[in-house]
């Protein structure tokens, strides 16, 4: 695969690409499915007064990862990594770290010091789980059976320079 | 005072009822007033489509205080306390148990079997600590520095009477 290309500006067709990407990796649910698309709308809707940020990746000129992340209300300088997401031909090119390093340049320019990231504990996760450690991610919480029985939230949080 | 009336339908009135209450209090940013009174503005706007679930309590046909709730998207059977609070001529006689167990019986009733609630780990929130341990609530997390530096986030969850 080329070299990803990069871009932060969201566009039109941007609702339905991510959803056909977050339905290709067959790791989400219809609703989570949903809620990734809803994003995007109410950041389309909404525009510069939106609360959610977006990286796009993209290669051969189709979408090939995203992230998707905004500040969480009520903190000074807590973000939230919402979805951060590469489709499965682009996999393991170190195209989700590079997605990753984007996020935190913006994050770090908006003053913020805190990036959190959720994912559940069940084994069809343990690559997401390695990808936040490897990325420098800390685990700072676990709440057994949040998502179902016997699938829990594990919460990381990584501490950006400056903070 | 008199014994509290409830109520679970919104009206309204409410998210300006909200904003005074949450506001006399003397506890909450500007900023979370401002997504107290949202949460009641998109009930409003989105009936029963909302997220949102209330509980009101009246006296002497004031509100006195309420409690926000709903399920966690992407769970099971998670669900969030978003709000709770009382104002001050009504605290210390028990409205905040009574909504509570309100809250808990729709929660049960939807078969819900956990119910999150957040706070701050600053000692102005001692009381707020107090209420959700006295109230069979465990804490689950703690994140240092979360809403500011200092001041952590401190994550309470009570599985429901069926789980």
């Amino acid at each position: 695969m080329p070299a990803p290309v990069f871009r932060e500006q969201l566009r039109d067709t941007d609702p339905d690409q991510i959803e056909r990407l977050v339905r290709s990796t067959e790791f989400f649910s219809p609703e989570e499915i949903g809620i990734a698309r809803e994003l995007a709308d109410d950041a389309l809707a909404n525009r510069e007064h939106s609360h959610y940020r977006f990286v796009f990746a993209e290669q051969n000129g189709v979408l090939a990862g995203y992230a998707c992340f905004g500040r969480i209300p009520g903190t000074r300088s807590a973000w939230d990594l919402y979805w951060i997401v590469v489709g499965p031909p682009s996999q393991a090119q170190g195209v989700g770290r590079q997605i990753l390093c984007r996020v935190e340049a913006r994050v770090s320019a908006a003053a913020g010091d805190q990036l959190y990231a959720e994912t559940s504990s069940r084994e069809q996760y343990a690559p997401t789980r390695r990808f936040y450690s490897r990325c420098g991610f800390k685990q700072a919480a676990e709440f057994p059976d949040f998502y179902a029985p016997g699938d829990g939230k594990i919460v990381y949080v990584k501490l950006l320079a400056g903070s």
